[in-house]
């Protein structure tokens, strides 16, 4: 088994209120960045799995983000491809 | 000017506190997911911005990292290279 670290991007559905990504947005005019058209703030989550594979890591990630990481109704989520964590090969 | 989409994900520093990734990891086992070895969550942020260039663009994010995104002292950031909005060549 190899251990493998996963990102997981959980970011708000399109249309969606995101009024953390709005206060955002707000304080960075304030400060004077007016270049800045919008906001979304979503979270990052980075696990370190042990898996057989790569493709395995991902798969397990994927069917914790359908049950726990993310909400279905108002999230969408994103697990990029696993890397194994340097050194770890046991 | 080109309307650029610029990620930002904010992590807390290795070693510091992660209440949040602990609780997610203490999920997970409960469910099932005992190959979870460590969990850490961050923030991801995605701005959408007009400026001259990606260079541009992801300088200035920066920039907002270091004054308003991310805290210096526990946190850190990653500014992922811009790319152009579709169609937004104005």
């Amino acid at each position: 088994m190899n251990r493998f670290t996963v990102e997981v991007l959980v970011t708000p559905r399109p249309g969606l209120l995101d009024p953390q990504g709005k206060a955002i947005h707000h304080a960075l005019a304030s400060l004077g960045y007016d270049s800045v058209e919008d906001v979304r703030v979503g979270r990052a989550i980075y696990l370190d799995i042990e898996a057989g594979s790569a493709a395995e890591a991902t798969e397990r990630v994927e069917d914790a983000c359908r049950k726990l990481l993310a909400n279905p109704v108002t999230e969408d989520f994103r697990v990029t491809a696993a890397e194994p964590a340097c050194g770890a090969v046991r």
